[in-house]
């Protein structure tokens, strides 16, 4: 019982902090993620490290964080203020190079399996980096806020948050049938179910509250984060299966790791994000 | 002997075609290099696939194929004339969608080493399609052109072809001290510092025949290709070492395969891309 209190008071100090964030400030939101982000990248660095791989540990670290840093600079300060062309294609240039040069850098590193420490370098980047470096774009580039508080990336929290929570408590009490027993075993279609339900709740709960962004909409926003954060949930079990861990880390009480709190943003993050710029460009 | 002329009339035809194709319109060009592209893809999905790596091989194949197509006519075809912010935005949007799918295509694979799979399929997009695809801004979107030729693209050619070629004849025939013995044995300090001299020497020739393009940026593209070129060289040569392979693929006669011929663009073409947007943006 220690672990559900840990548990339940870990989930609800961090859904604090980041509500009040993106209520005070997208920066200092942006902030937080920039920490989340770091420990995220070494915690998956160290997690995959292995006597097979050897990533480049600090590289993809610092890297990961710069991809960060710089795209969630270009999503707050419009281009016309900062200088154009150059600025325009800040994030373009940074992602190349910091792509190319984990190639570069192997050549010196006189360890085996060459072709898997690059691209499990890279990977780290862009499971890690580049979905909560997209979460800034929904905070500072929606035009839909409701006192101060950007609406769609809230609602996204908010669903996320709840469907997880459904899903753990109703199937840890009720679960019976095994959802995808190959890769993750404690997962049941009666949690998934509950979870489901709670979310489409939840969906309405929003668009009465945050009445600027359509209902339909928010129902397209559910119908993302419960397939693709279903999926961010199994890909993360995958790894840890293949990699024969129960937790990605220890950092956060009664969770495990980043990797473990996060996983179903770092899948739904991205195609929320397409699904948001649609919205916003056509 | 047979070998030498097999390698230098594949060297010869293929530097006519695609100087060819460049003169006469940058479409023609862009579809040699999809055809390339494709045939890399394949070939180094081919070769990296063993009892220990599965990669997405018909996936990468086609999602690469993809993201050099978007990209390309992204370069070619003006925003202003084509829809405005979502045409902006579809090579952002079709390289998060296409990075991000492997991951849940993985889950219902069933194949060992998912977190290799995944990474592997997404390093070969990033390997192949990026640094091809991006010499279709040079090719459309450089203004300077000489007699209807993008004479950056032109000069980049020549130089990494010169480049190339006379490190290997002259290396082959008074190499002695060598220069990368534990990745590339055949590698040695005579071939590199000859292809040196006559990189520089072209760049020379280049500043003379097209004017537009001042000697100064002539010869920083000249070190870059000198530099990242070699990088690119022995990236690919620890790739093969790594697998246990002599060549990439034998669809080019004398060269061996599509990797084998342009390993040094592979890691030159990103940071040339880099320098020509600073170039024309600052």
């Amino acid at each position: 019982m220690s672990n559900f209190w840990a548990r339940t008071i870990t989930g609800l100090s961090m859904a604090f902090i980041l509500l009040a964030a993106l209520y005070f400030s997208g920066w200092i939101f942006a902030t937080i993620f920039l920490l989340i982000t770091l420990a995220g990248l070494w915690e998956f660095y160290g997690l995959v490290s292995g006597e097979n791989v050897h990533p480049q540990k600090i590289y993809g670290t610092a890297a990961g964080a710069l991809v960060y840093i710089i795209t969630t600079c270009f999503f707050f300060i419009p281009g016309e203020t900062s200088g154009g062309l150059l600025w325009k294609n800040a994030p373009v240039i940074t992602i190349v190079i910091t792509l190319f040069l984990p190639f570069i850098f192997e050549i010196f590193r006189k360890k085996s399996a060459p072709l898997s420490n690059i691209s499990i370098t890279i990977l780290g980047i862009i499971y890690i980096s580049v979905p909560f470096a997209l979460l800034n774009a929904f905070s500072k580039q929606d035009q839909v806020q409701f006192h101060g508080i950007p609406e769609f990336l809230t609602g996204y929290f908010i669903l996320t948050w709840l469907y997880d929570t459904a899903a753990y408590l109703y199937g840890k009490q009720f679960g019976k049938h095994k959802f995808f027993e190959r890769i993750s075993p404690k997962k049941t279609w009666e949690g998934t179910i509950a979870g489901i339900t709670v979310a489409f709740l939840t969906s309405l709960a929003l668009s009465l509250l945050f009445r600027d962004v359509s209902q339909s909409n928010w129902l397209i926003l559910t119908f993302i984060v419960v397939i693709f954060g279903t999926f961010g949930d199994l890909v993360e079990s995958l790894f840890k299966r293949g990699l024969h861990v129960k937790d990605s880390g220890t950092i956060l009480p009664g969770h495990g790791g980043i990797l473990d709190r996060f996983d179903t943003m770092l899948i739904s993050s991205p195609f929320v994000f397409v699904y948001f710029y649609l919205l916003n460009t056509i």
